[in-house]
């Protein structure tokens, strides 16, 4: 099936294709940035993650344009149509991915800002970023490779970070409970677990998108990946 | 210019125009639902908003199937080909705007379920929703109408909706510290003032397609829209 798809890419879409998975080594390396100048506590370092952003989303708006001159040139059948609609559609969730990774970026900033010491509770949040991240990988060769098994993998390992999201979220409210005065940077960081939580969503996005890509059926909003 | 690219829609567009705007009224109807059942501590709507959200999800996957059938028969020219993708976008940030809804209605029932009492700061959440529900509508009616002078407006309002979260947020922080058993619920009612702002967040995007429609050039990402 790859194979086949691929056979029909021109050099229009083979730069296509190669451009989104430098768009999405790009968000990972925001991501992994991001991480390290927490763990660093790298104010400098956060500050530059928070302005490559910029270089995120400059890149969805050229990848979108060259969508569009190549389905306006083409006249691209059905199949390869499909490969360029799901671009824009992986793009738009790539982009978002920046976003969140200049919150985690922001939300560490404002920590320190504040606090003016590292972040509480950050091997919580760095299990659960090191998920996120195995997910937006997954799900970059998975477009990669146009492989349609790889989406029931990314809802498993999405449940488990909404589960993973959960307990964090109690065990934060117990820490507030005990410790009034932590509430606002523990409202900080429950801002950056959810940007890491969100980050799984869209790496499922992309992955189900690939789905509709390889076997041209639809399967996002299924809560059962194996029920279709 | 509306009238200029009205002339060039065949039935097919005008139909996937239309559809729009119902999904979009389903979605703002699902809002203003989630709403009135907040307000009369109403569990049975809260439910029924929760799984109307599979409505939303069918029109956004009928409409997207319907955007590809336009765009392999028609090979649709420039112009015509900005219409099909900005719908493609649009449909994808009211569908995300019909999950904000539900998670509202999610944490609505959330807080019953443990408190079994209305929703604390309703007033503020109410104040908040109703300036996400004129967003809302204002960025329809801007692609109603392809009117691209509402994005500065709508710009202009998600800023006002940031400043009402961020003040609430604080308002909710010193709430939480000086009352640590209402931290869980208030932590619910922080989800659902979010899923609030996010809606004005796909507003705003909404309103910014139409002016990439309209003007063909892409203010995404621009921190001022007069600048430009």
């Amino acid at each position: 099936m790859a194979e086949h798809i691929f056979k029909q890419f021109d050099l229009d879409l083979t730069s296509i294709h190669n451009r989104v998975l430098k768009m999405g080594d790009l968000v990972e390396q925001q991501i992994m940035t991001a991480l390290e100048a927490l763990m660093a506590s790298d104010l400098a370092t956060l500050e530059s993650v928070i302005s490559k952003d910029a270089a995120v989303n400059a890149m969805e708006i050229s990848i979108d344009e060259d969508c569009q001159h190549i389905i306006v040139r083409r006249q691209p059948a059905a199949s390869d149509l499909r490969l360029v609609l799901t671009v824009i559609k992986i793009i738009s969730d790539l982009e978002r991915i920046g976003d969140e990774a200049q919150k985690i970026a922001r939300m560490g900033k404002t920590i320190f800002l504040a606090q003016g010491h590292s972040i509480p509770r950050f091997r919580e949040i760095r299990n659960m970023a090191d998920t996120a991240l195995a997910m937006l990988r997954r799900s970059l060769d998975a477009f990669s490779r146009l492989d349609a098994s790889a989406a029931a993998q990314l809802a498993e390992q999405d449940r488990q970070l909404d589960d993973h999201f959960a307990a964090d979220l109690r065990q934060l409210i117990t820490a507030m409970t005990q410790d009034p005065h932590s509430i606002s940077t523990s409202i900080d960081t429950l801002f950056m677990t959810k940007a890491i939580e969100r980050i799984g969503d869209h790496a499922k996005n992309i992955a189900e998108y690939v789905v509709y890509l390889v076997e041209g059926r639809d399967i996002r909003h299924r809560s059962h990946l194996g029920s279709g």
